[in-house]
């Protein structure tokens, strides 16, 4: 049996400013991940955001950034491990007390932007974050990239980790993601898109852009909501992994743990 | 038997910006309202601050505030009681995150400057932060201005609330707080101030201005830990306390509620 | 000769939050109100309107407003007049930094949202901020609501002021706006609109909602660049005034001022 | 004839948070440089300290920072260069507002901490600097880390610059700074920091900590107004300095510029 989760960044407006169309994604998504206040999100944007996840029956998770709100967290600072634990308790301690106000227990922690990029390749940072999550809850279940430091931490210290895999991006052969600055580093194309998703939940596997196959583990997979396609990448990959016999759910309702299986 | 909760508001320094002799006023006081990084504190000050007041076995509060970080929450601000609602909880669940790491449970919560101030007299605003409150948890212990709407916003919804009184403060003979821009306001001279509070605990009365006795609640009484002499004032006041057989213990300790006492 | 100076707020994104249609409303206004970073902008979109305006040929002035990001610098908040003096100057002088890069002048200053409110209502606010606008450069031109405070003050000072009118607000028979809690604050029909900007222009007067004519300077007028109909508005109340032989020019370009006219 | 320059951060204080003792370390510095409101200082720090320093007859310079308040601008962040311009642009021309309103000249700019590090390093990032400073007004002065990239690109857009020597820092044999993570980093005794300040402002040279004599451009000697022993040392410094027959003196008021002197 196979499965998989996707899963999809919200509640980025802050005060005026509105970002993405969230009420449409949410149909297509299993697991939000929802800004905490320090890169996007306030706190009245955090509550409506919490309320509409609820009401679709998607699963909730914090989503702790760097506190950039102009740089948007996609700003890399040289934050020290302890700083590091510190604001990614502080972000999802406040994301709780608006899920306490709806009796919802949150599922899982993703970190944002150039906090999850540090965290997938610094084992201190990555530390400090899992260690920030399991203090919090050893319930909750850590989203990093897919074979990053930060899930290697995540295992170490004993928390269930997603690992994340793109729809939308192209992969090298040693397993990492292309980079943005490189031409070919975006898939534009949904069916091209769909189909490396497919594989990865079927068979652990990518093709990298050198042509070889790359095994990754695939729990969750990121979807965008705010791009012009956003929605209708989303509709079709959702079809196209229901044709293929891959069930879609929230990683904490999976019948078991996928991951093994590869 | 009488009984009086001695509070202080900590963790406010911010980043290289050190506020308070935190260590020091720890020894005198039995609640402690931890800055949640709107007015003040930030994510390290917060951890370091909790972890202070559970080393000094003293009872733990937020002490949220209007996000205006450069006039330290003492600038009214006109919110929505949604916005005030929102901003509390906001608040509450950052500090819950520390006091999660730590399995500490949170006692109390009390609004900072200029919300305290909002809240002790505009009663939609006292509602909602009550209502934020009361949907974070019901057994959280609301601290207010001794009979002002928030306290009673908070008694309405089914807290149970903490009357606070002013150690350095003189009274007026409706029962609020002398003005500060009246050069009488502050009791400078610590004799009187402990024989205020002393007064305040074990008869339920002010003497005010102008020479009548007042009635007012005193559950728990406001002490500064950043003055010249507060230091002094604590120590001071804590001594006069305890000749005059009036116990000192956080609000959640009290061996029966002394309000309904008078 | 009948003139008129139409003015629109730019330059109000932040970050990867993106407000307004600026290329196309440029096209329809002689001045550009520039946010300045404390209710929205920040200094790369400052230096990118700056930019645009000056290849328009728009003159520029600055927005300067209270330091609430997260409210849009839309709620009021209890600063002093110093404050509200050294606010404005830091935001003036900001502006100036990217005036200076381009060799270009600034024209005027329009305090933004409920600082603009604040001050058209409160003589010791609009005294400093006039006061602020004079100390920087006495060949500043002061915008404000139209017969306020804020007007008064900086005529007092000796600054030349533009008195605001708008196109799409309906007045009471004291002149001021319709409060936007009523429900016919607000002129939807373009053809109504532009009839009572073009009627404030030449005749110095508005229908109120009371059905009297009310008299009122209008020099300047506060066109809206992000609402849905605001080009088709700007293009149609452009094409109203030209019919109506109304120049419309950048104050500080009139042949003569038309103030005294009435 | 020997000249030096001694240059001092002010106005650090943000809101109720104090830093520094400013009117005392005014008596024995020739240039203050005053923070911008992004790592820290507000409005009307600034206005205060702006006054401060002209009472004194201190030439004033732009500190600007990393918009990162909580770490002090002291967390190195993956800004582009153009960001870096910008940022730069803004907070130079809000201190010459307040410099506007008591009609005075700035003299120079010297960014903050992690700014100043990594525009000591990064050609880029330095160029974009220079030439920020440069398009406000090539009059300025651009300080720097002696015979860094930043003094480097000022000279090269044309700009006059001070290359910046430190007198409680020990150096290494290629002229850069010890780092702080090294025991022997910090001269802690004013007499022997006193000492190697007059060597470099009479002979350019410096004793490394391997023993050998480095050549560096010493025009201007950061003090520190915050620390414990400040005072005591900026007090022998200056008596040391004039005993020596140095000078100082404002970099702008020198007679003839001492650079190429070596």
């Amino acid at each position: 049996m196979f499965q998989v989760d996707l899963n999809c960044d919200l509640g980025e407006s802050f005060g005026r400013f509105k970002l993405g169309e969230q009420e449409e994604i949410l149909k297509y998504i299993t697991s939000a991940n929802i800004a905490c206040g320090f890169h996007s999100g306030d706190p009245s944007v955090m509550r409506e955001t919490v309320k509409m996840a609820i009401s679709n029956g998607v699963k909730i998770g914090a989503h702790p950034g760097l506190p950039d709100l102009n740089g948007f967290g996609r700003r890399e600072m040289a934050i020290t491990p302890q700083e590091g634990y510190d604001m990614v308790v502080y972000q999802i301690g406040a994301l709780q007390g608006f899920l306490a106000t709806f009796n919802e227990k949150m599922q899982h922690v993703k970190p944002h932007g150039a906090l999850y990029n540090m965290a997938a390749k610094d084992p201190h940072l990555a530390e400090a974050i899992a260690q920030a999550v399991y203090d919090i809850s050893p319930s909750l279940i850590l989203f990093g990239l897919s074979g990053s430091e930060l899930t290697k931490a995540g295992e170490k210290i004993g928390l269930r980790t997603a690992h994340e895999v793109f729809a939308d991006r192209t992969y090298q052969q040693d397993g990492s993601l292309t980079s943005r600055s490189q031409k070919d580093a975006m898939i534009t194309d949904h069916e091209q898109s769909a189909a490396q998703v497919v594989k990865m939940a079927r068979e652990g596997k990518v093709v990298s852009q050198q042509k070889t196959e790359v095994s990754l583990r695939a729990d969750t997979v990121c979807i965008h909501g705010d791009g012009k396609h956003a929605l209708l990448f989303a509709k079709y990959l959702k079809e196209s992994l229901e044709q293929n016999n891959i069930t879609i759910a929230a990683i904490s309702n999976w019948e078991e743990a996928s991951y093994g299986k590869y």
